[in-house]
């Protein structure tokens, strides 16, 4: 006789739907990101409630070495000529990495070391972003469609904002049928 | 004028290769598992040489909190009647987690607590398997084709063979068009 087979959740790789367990959705209105975009003005004028990103996580257990899972779908959008984009954060336990994987849409993964020094990492379905320890991280939709991107990372790394209350040092804005990256 | 944009690899969800960075691959063959399977005369009969899995590995920053990127291709085939497996391991840093996702084909995996208490989660295309601290795994191919599963797992964590050397409680066998588990 067979022992219980446990169907685990499963994750759809060309949504990024996650069913089958249990799940925490966050979602991140316009009105929570004040500071974040560069036009304050244009900022103002869009809907509050409008919603910039969902984050699902599925329920696992937690502590020293255990993993997390979830799935970020970045909405497409602008603010003024700037692009949707994640708030972005350096771990609270800066050591702490993470990877991406890309699932739909386009986009960029912004990427930054606590000296300031930025990188952009392409995202498309498929790609593969291992995010290294003491690295600030931040998804930006460049495209047309919903972005999402699969993450997996320790549940102790936490989030640490504050530290990056100044921004990033680029930034991507909309430019023709492509973008353009500034020096913030 | 635009930085550079990375260009980082990439997966292909539908058959698990890696492509677009740089790669490890380790192969492990039938001779390098004695003791692995229950039927050691049909484990001699075998071929040494045949393949019983591939491990490709992303190459990446190592250290504390840092995370590695693989993808296992576990073959279908026998021996005896017991499936192809993965040799199984716990971590050598216990505590540290790992997460595997299922690309193709169909299989189990086999988790077991250090008191031995053992389950099996059914692994097909998208399965989503937290392996939480503390757990040994082994992936077992009950299908025809190849099993191909995506690991995130921490840098640190290493193996640890010998743990297990008197192998997991539970064994999986082929039974008529499905499988048959037994206790070990």
């Amino acid at each position: 006789m067979n022992p219980d087979i446990f169907l685990p959740p499963q994750v759809a790789w060309a949504t990024g739907a996650l069913a089958g367990g249990p799940l925490i959705r966050k979602t991140t209105r316009l009105a929570e990101l004040p500071d974040v975009f560069t036009d304050g003005e244009a900022w103002k004028r869009g809907n509050p409630q409008q919603g910039v990103y969902d984050v699902d996580v599925l329920g696992s257990p937690v502590g020293e070495g255990a993993l997390f899972v979830g799935v970020t779908h970045l909405y497409a959008g602008n603010v003024g000529d700037e692009f949707f984009m994640t708030r972005g954060h350096f771990h609270a336990r800066r050591e702490q990495g993470e990877v991406y994987f890309g699932l739909r849409g386009v986009g960029l993964l912004l990427l930054q070391t606590e000296a300031g020094d930025a990188r952009l990492e392409q995202v498309t379905a498929g790609s593969v972003h291992i995010i290294p320890p003491f690295t600030a991280h931040r998804l930006i939709n460049t495209g047309t469609e919903t972005l999402s991107a699969l993450a997996v990372w320790p549940s102790v790394a936490g989030h640490d904002y504050a530290a990056l209350a100044e921004g990033f040092s680029l930034r991507v804005f909309a430019s023709g049928q492509g973008f353009e990256v500034r020096h913030g």
